[in-house]
């Protein structure tokens, strides 16, 4: 008998790194968090409670074992410094594109999109962006900060200019906001996903990155979240919208973020995150 | 620098009461409460939880700031007495419709809504009465009391008369209620919202009092309260309510109650009546 | 005055076992659970929050204190000891059918719906399955056992046979039991109700045993359940599915299993099992 | 095999009532709470979580197994009626007193104590009474109310009168009712138990009734109240208290209150009470 | 009958500012905390629970209702911006001492107690520090930041030099920060309070600043902290602690700091903090 | 940059097997638990929550970071195997004794503690063992089963004869295993850990293994425990126990058992078991 440490990696999400096509990684910041904090926990949740969930998908019909992924686990972020975590964000995931592994990032608060797509749109110039959330997050600044959790969508903005980016599900924001995206600037959807098929025609062949704050799920379905809005989407919504991102050929990199493991107890909110990443792993392994 | 004392009004609803239009009060009493007590502790905790929502409604295309409310905070009623807590509730609202304000009260159990809709009655004689709830609330005693949270409607119904009420998302009651509402005496649409469209069209031009018990919705999206009745209304169901009471031409008064803030640590039970205050609010203001 | 023990039976289902033509029971057992246990404590949480709800229900038009029903109690189950617990299960389902009443039990694990099945089948050997879950539960061993939770309905298959058990609303299993399924073995509808009114209108005049793991509902509505699966039914579709199964002429048993009160304190899981339950109870009766 | 009614006794308490000298009864009633309401479940959640201790008291050195109790369960009290409600109590006890059993009332709120205290007082009009508690409940009216939970030691020495009521362990009440206890018309020790020895040396040929409000233990150990009052007993205080009412020749009955089971979901709060309750049924069995 | 606007002011706190000699106000910020954020919500957690508490103290024979003292509310501090926030701390608490009143602040995580002993200092000199915590807080440096709840302390030090930093309590730290504090820089005594009666007979006619972080206490007692460290002390012990403290004859200043309401739902933990604010503006009244 | 899989071993315990003297193991069984099962999942809990602690302790002057210690996660159980499991326990604890490591081992329910002691003996024939704990854990059959929760330190009994088991803190149990106990079988010590001084002396050279289970805490301080026996002992007592314990020389291994997270959200129960974890891997390294 032989002893190895101790592995939590996400349930069949075991291969080492260089023998992986897909890298989850988890950024543990929620700094600028208006408010309620706790979503620097969601990656550690997810990974203890993974072994709740089955390996096959019968939504794919794929399995995580058939496919290797390495889980590097939570980066290691400066408390509080704001900018110095996002850098490390950015590190990270060059690195990991220019190993010709597929991004999979796990919040955190939703401003750790931002360095992700930097790298992302470095190695993708084409990239495009769909957004499922809650929020705009399109305001270009939140209490005086640039760089917040308010304006992660506006920053992504600024990298990736008008056009590119697609919101669905939207049902909160300041008036500004909505009317900054009609002039043009953004596709936004309000309160539900419909346009979503046309938009994935629209953008099959391109370069996606997708990003999912799951806020944009009802509160009903996913209370573990800092800034619950009621009057969201259900759990299958999001299903059919992974059947959709089937169709896109070139999905890049993706993220889910904004899961507060402590502000549900019963584990529902934690299942919902480790059910998305099974689904968003298989996607990005397609 | 000069500091005034703390106020935790309503998320923008910061109004001194002589330059308010609408005013909100609270109503901390649930003694008749025949399960789990509790909801006397809403309307504080509403007020606290309202700094997570923006004042901007995209449903409205309205903000709370736009608009002069004041917040009064919870009524000072006696413990345990039920006539005379109901008296003061009674009073206020009278001063509030005399002073040409509009009242949208929180409760508290259901019983609350009596009082209130007594003034306005007496206001506006012609008045009648829009309510969503879960139960029936039709008894004409409950354990051997006319003043309850399971007569309230039947008190109401004292004060307007037959063919006044209109009751929707009914799930639970006595078989002796179901059959006395469709003797004539209320329309009562069992388990959704169907024929609210045509209810709303009929009384467009009359007063309207508008009671949500919150319990109407299914305890999926609102655990929060302390009978429970599963099987009832999304979140997106009562937001497409409100888009229909836009065409009510003259909404005199509204409340909402049964929130039961204990029941729900995660906070989502509180997201969802703060969300439905802010809507409400400016459906008043319309 | 004279006083009389506590009687803590199931609302309104207060009758002696003599006069009873429906007989409730819970199985206190837990043994196999994979992931969080806690079940064994269903049947008693029911017991105490059944105070909660009306005894008449407006779907059926039928109140429980018209019908005879006695509440057992939690069977006195060996703790540990798997095939013990099961023989005892078994011997009290059988002596319920030979006094001519119906069982209507409550898990505990869905492994406890095994020897109900063996007793049925025994006495009906022409019953039908209809199987609502979000799991297959089609392995034949998990993690080298025979009896288990995640074998429950191919054991029942073993009693069966092919083209007797109906699955609907699974989400969640191995490849294996999806593709053992397809070959004829069961009929699985995946991910939803759809097909049950089809189902029902065949086996309509058979013997049929309905048996309901919880977790078929989203944990949106149903947090309360050892292994979440998000993307469920609501709990419209289960009042759905009650009003099919008015339809079958011959219901020769029933029970729901999966309820751990401990996972939502709300009591919303609560609620949802003991309204279930005056359904079940109810169709039993019809 | 011959089945019987479910039967959620307290723990080894399963006596008729014609056999049983003590007699478990609990009031489900906390109309008059002014904080957190909830009390009123305390019985029930008592007696389902009862089974998670034992039978032998090694504090005792005797067992409930070897004693004949019965347990009448929750009284059938009406909702929000206060005064109908304590005559039921009231004529409950004083039918156990004239039976010649002794009476062991759980609440509720401490409201309830007051018709028990009176039922004994016509038995054994000589009685004392020792009374354990954060709070004085001396005031002599509570929101212009004479009965209520904090009035209910008030009324209790309308009973008895100046001299017979030793209060312990007090840290929470406004200034005048402390200046009236000292002005010698109750014994009230601050803050802890000291003395107890000393009054139940006094008292121990005396009839004595108990009256245990379970917040004189310190919200750490028992966070399941209304009004938790930081700075309480630990439980080894109460149990030292248990052996010195071994000193005391004829205790005649006896109550503990408040404990609110939904504030303390992990139950630390539930089997304080139950390991209470056995430890006085046991001391009402010397 | 004229109406005002809602007043959550700390329990019978509600004084004008002009008209109170303490004035409460609370700093919702935890921005550097480096385990379960949240204690940003602390301030309106204890207003909304203050109504549970009694106005009148027995350890200190005070009542709130003879005394002025205003609650001025959160602080308005900026998301995220740690230096900014500090800033507004430090300006709030330099006008209230300007003003010739006694600062009562409550956190928020613990640095923010380091602006308001620099207003405190610039007034007074020669004032001192006791500290009551679990935590040394005497790093340098706190992942590369000199600004941080685990370096506020050092900062302190910073400001008052040696000797002037009073310890109690504590039992967490690196093997460094004892050292550092053995050295001379500061009394610090380990794991109790013992020493603390020598120290205010020393302090007893300095100026005098009291900071203490409630994790100080057992997490038994008060589980409602972001870092629990278990062994602690008691409620009694820290009442204890506020006799000693009438000994000093000018206490200039105050906080307590740590309460993280959302982990400890029982609300136990906000009855606490409540209880110690109502004791420590009793003691800024003396 | 280069990536490794994630490492959640326990705080600063991440040295390789072969490296190690120390070696952590968890075992996830709580299959014969007969009150609230859920100790499966302590482990993880553990790890995850121990970023919440420092690696130095000022109670032993010692530092984690200067130990290397090995942590080998869960160890794989058959799921309701109970003899299968204890041997995976017995075969693992052999090894690590066999390549001269101490085993640290993390329950589970406390029949765990079987299989390691015996693996213990055999190579420590002469080992004595401490064991703290609210249970006698005596009963020699538990429903009909030798090995259980409630039978596992008779089966060590078993092993290792009479005088050599040292009971302390024992508060519950059946009459006849206090009586076995005082027969001369083990040393018993009710209620609290007196005489554990001398018994430390008597066997400072013997070889001894410590056997805890975290329930001989009080409840207050310890709520996520499975059956919790209120009057239990402090932290702090468990802290001067592990000071005594320093006077072993030879402790040859060690465990704690019968942590339940999910009974404690507020995560105070973890953070008990963290620090005990830390201190008791000190104590094995010293």
């Amino acid at each position: 008998m032989s002893f190895k440490k101790v592995d939590l990696s996400f349930q069949s999400c075991k291969s080492e790194y260089d023998d992986a096509s897909v890298v989850i990684y988890s950024c543990p910041m929620d700094a600028t968090t208006s408010y309620r904090p706790g979503t620097r926990f969601a990656g550690n949740a997810i990974r203890v409670d993974s072994f709740g969930i089955e390996w096959y998908s019968p939504y794919r019909d794929m399995s995580l074992k058939d496919y290797p992924t390495c889980d590097i686990g939570d980066l290691d972020l400066p408390i509080g410094a704001v900018e110095d975590a996002l850098n490390v964000i950015y590190e990270t995931t060059k690195q990991i594109l220019k190993d010709n592994k597929k991004p999979m990032m796990i919040g955190g608060e939703h401003l750790v999109t931002l360095p992700v797509l930097q790298a992302v749109a470095e190695k993708y110039p084409d990239v495009h962006m769909i957004h499922l959330d809650a929020h705009t997050d399109l305001r270009d600044e939140f209490f005086g900060r640039k760089l917040s959790h308010a304006t992660v969508i506006r920053r992504c903005f600024d990298v990736l200019g008008p056009g590119r980016i697609y919101q669905f599900g939207i049902r909160s924001g300041d008036k500004h906001e909505f009317e900054w995206a009609a002039a043009g600037n953004t596709f936004l959807r309000k309160f539900d996903f419909e346009g979503l098929a046309e938009t994935i025609q629209k953008l099959k062949d391109k370069p996606v990155y997708i990003t999912i704050d799951l806020d944009v799920l009802d509160p009903g379905v996913f209370p573990g979240t800092g800034t619950a809005e009621p009057g969201g989407m259900q759990y299958k919504d999001l299903l059919n919208a992974f059947d959709l991102f089937e169709n896109l050929n070139n999905i890049v990199g993706a993220d889910f973020v904004e899961l507060n493991p402590y502000l549900d107890p019963s584990g529902a909110s934690n299942a919902v995150a480790v059910k998305t990443l099974r689904e968003m792993v298989l996607l990005l392994h397609r």
